[in-house]
């Protein structure tokens, strides 16, 4: 390099969940400086979001600083900002920290929950996103047994002990799964007047079967489980009305004071500042290399992105997609940066895995097709693995085998949102 | 017993901290049935409070639901409450969960802190008496550092990196060691423009020493110990003001974004329902055997009771006092139901403890002054101890092991009272 040397690249990187935390770590070791912005100084171990909901995890334990992760990376900044735009002409993110030109752009700001054009059910069923999400819905299934505790109208008791998940995917068999646990095991002795063992969890899913992404024969042996431990399915059945009362089911009103939503996702509302196609969950399609069509310095990955897989299927809004994909994208800038080809995205699916309770899940492994206990250790292991660099994976471990001997949810606080008496 | 016997007594605990929780266990083997209010679900550790605030401990480390605490005690009802009036005539208890009528009603519903008059002061420095309390200081905490690292102020970044602490009792000694170690140790390499190394943290105390109620030689001891870890003190100065920009101290102003306040405590409001004479924190002198005079079914004990020592000095709010109190008023309900006499009540002190950082703390055990790794050894000792009962302890010790290796916190995130952008 001589005098003339050009100043290294600035990337900018807009979310620090996998895509952009594992596009910044692909970065780490290149001669480009990083700034990556995040309206969180946390990255959240999505996977066992469901956990703190359900109070078997502390938010601690599924969460680390941004800034500790990408420690070790020196050329990269990380600061708390909420971006509220983007000037592709000028090469500029706009944000409540202020602006920041790139050279290049790489947007990952993922993807929230979405209810089919009801917003005003979202107060009434709320949906499983974010670390604050999980607190909340934690704070509501708690509270619900505290109220029918107290409460002597035995029809209030009823609705209060009425759980509904909406929605059949992952997200909806772990908590629907979870809540029967905590039902049947784990409160059963703390309270007097109420029997946590009688109170209801409906799941409730528009499709014809639980896990529509999986082979037919694990949906069918998820609902097994999911039955075998006192939930209730309700299958082929679209939500018609979300209340502070209950549910509309075809025709039928639920009395239930808690009910949880994971049905519907909707892109970041970020995507609206790229000027390309996006589909109806307002995921924007990028080019095959992941970047935006005309503007090769903007890339796209994880929720955000609209990226097919071999069989020109939408690639589903997982983990591992997102962290392929954040890789490819930081490797692709390297590219362009050294005046390289960029690569095209190729999806390796290593398998998909959904836990349903202590000790059962079900994974597709390659072509290996796995239920119950050999699937949940599967699924253990996985996790355990990908939780590498939060530095709390023993205590995960510990805890993971404590709940396993003995019920336990050692988390169960009622924090969060309640107004404090001064 | 005939068929004329007496139903069981019914005992209404108000609050669930120590002297609550230690009462309903001592009365759990009795003929009586217990209901206790809280309008919290979970017990907190108040000692280790501190440690959630500077993000070395999770919220659920140091918090247990009240129910499962008292899970094997059958005949104990324990109820989600705010209790907001006592009718000592009707012998009732009102609270937003309704009227519960009592046989024998102990109050022990605590502190909170006070700032001398001025009540506005609340917003810019915030006190720790509950986790909520804790969680708000942790953000703030946290939230300076993100904020000095994204500002281009100079100044902006100099008060965003003052922390002042208001109050040289227990709390603020340890508030302001772990502030010291965040910023020299945890924080050292996570952020680019700043040096969180070069932060500014004082300790200011209107006595002529820290720690008023230890020994002197041990107040000398912990002044050295924070002096050597960078802490600045300011003793025998009083504050004058606390603004969004600072504190004014002795016509000086410090510009600081980050105040705490340790310095005063207020017993809880529910004090002012009984008709005794009160101190000027609002705690209710009671009769030797803790009842409200003229009321022999009515006992305070904990924070809201005015006790007073061997040689008349009020008993400091500090877990062993609230501890003893709570479970001599308990064994005192029983002898009234039993037509025996009370007991006067009288405090075994087996010490005081008051952690300073990372292997440094001043304990006073017996005739015994101890300082440094020594006293330390006895606090962790004794902390570990005394949570006999919240099932962490092998959690939190694998936690302060890590820590004492690693100097790292792993609770960093900053989530409470933030706003969710939708």
């Amino acid at each position: 390099m001589g005098v003339g040397a050009k100043p290294p690249a600035h990337v900018v990187i807009v979310g620090g969940g996998f895509a952009g935390l594992y596009a910044a770590r692909a970065l780490a070791r290149a001669d480009v400086r990083i700034t990556l912005l995040d309206r969180r100084n946390y990255h959240e171990f999505q996977p066992l979001l469901y956990q703190v909901a359900t109070a078997g995890l502390a938010p601690g334990e599924i969460a680390a600083p941004i800034r500790h992760v990408l420690m070790s990376c020196r050329q990269a900044r990380v600061l708390l900002a909420q971006v509220h735009g983007i000037d592709l002409q000028r090469q500029v993110v706009r944000s409540d920290a202020g602006e920041f030109s790139y050279d290049y752009l790489l947007l990952a700001t993922g993807a929230r929950h979405s209810y089919f054009g009801h917003p005003e059910w979202e107060r009434f069923a709320p949906g499983l996103k974010s670390l604050e999400d999980a607190l909340e819905i934690r704070r509501r299934i708690l509270m619900a047994y505290e109220l029918a505790e107290r409460t002597s109208d035995p029809q209030e008791r009823q609705a209060l002990l009425h759980f509904v998940v909406v929605g059949g995917g992952a997200t909806g068999v772990e908590l629907a799964g979870a809540i029967a646990e905590i039902s049947h095991e784990t409160l059963r002795r703390d309270f007097r007047r109420i029997d946590p063992a009688r109170s209801r969890v409906c799941l409730v899913e528009a499709g014809d079967r639980l896990l529509r992404a999986f082979p037919r024969d694990l949906s069918l042996q998820a609902e097994r489980a999911l039955r075998r431990m006192g939930v209730n399915l309700i299958l082929g059945t679209r939500v018609d009305d979300v209340t502070a009362q209950g549910v509309r089911l075809g025709g039928e009103f639920l009395p239930a004071r808690t009910i949880l939503w994971a049905a519907g996702v909707e892109a970041s509302s970020l995507g609206t500042e790229i000027p390309a196609e996006r589909d109806r969950s307002g995921r924007v399609r990028v080019a095959a290399d992941l970047s935006v069509p005309g503007h090769p310095e903007v890339f796209l990955a994880g929720d955000i992105a609209l990226v097919e897989g071999a069989h020109g299927e939408p690639l589903p809004g997982i983990a591992p997609v997102a962290i392929q994909e954040g890789i490819l994208a930081a490797e692709n800038i390297l590219a362009r940066a050294r005046g390289d080809k960029a690569r095209p995205f190729r999806y390796h699916d290593r398998g998909m895995l959904a836990t349903i309770g202590r000790s059962q899940a079900v994974a597709k492994v390659g072509r290996l097709h796995l239920h119950g206990f050999l699937a949940w250790l599967v699924w253990l292991f996985v996790h355990i693995l990908y939780l590498i660099g939060f530095g709390n994976r023993v205590a995960i471990l510990w805890r993971w085998t404590l709940a396993y001997l003995t019920f336990e949810r050692a988390d169960r606080l009622i924090t969060e949102r309640q107004p404090e008496p001064r």
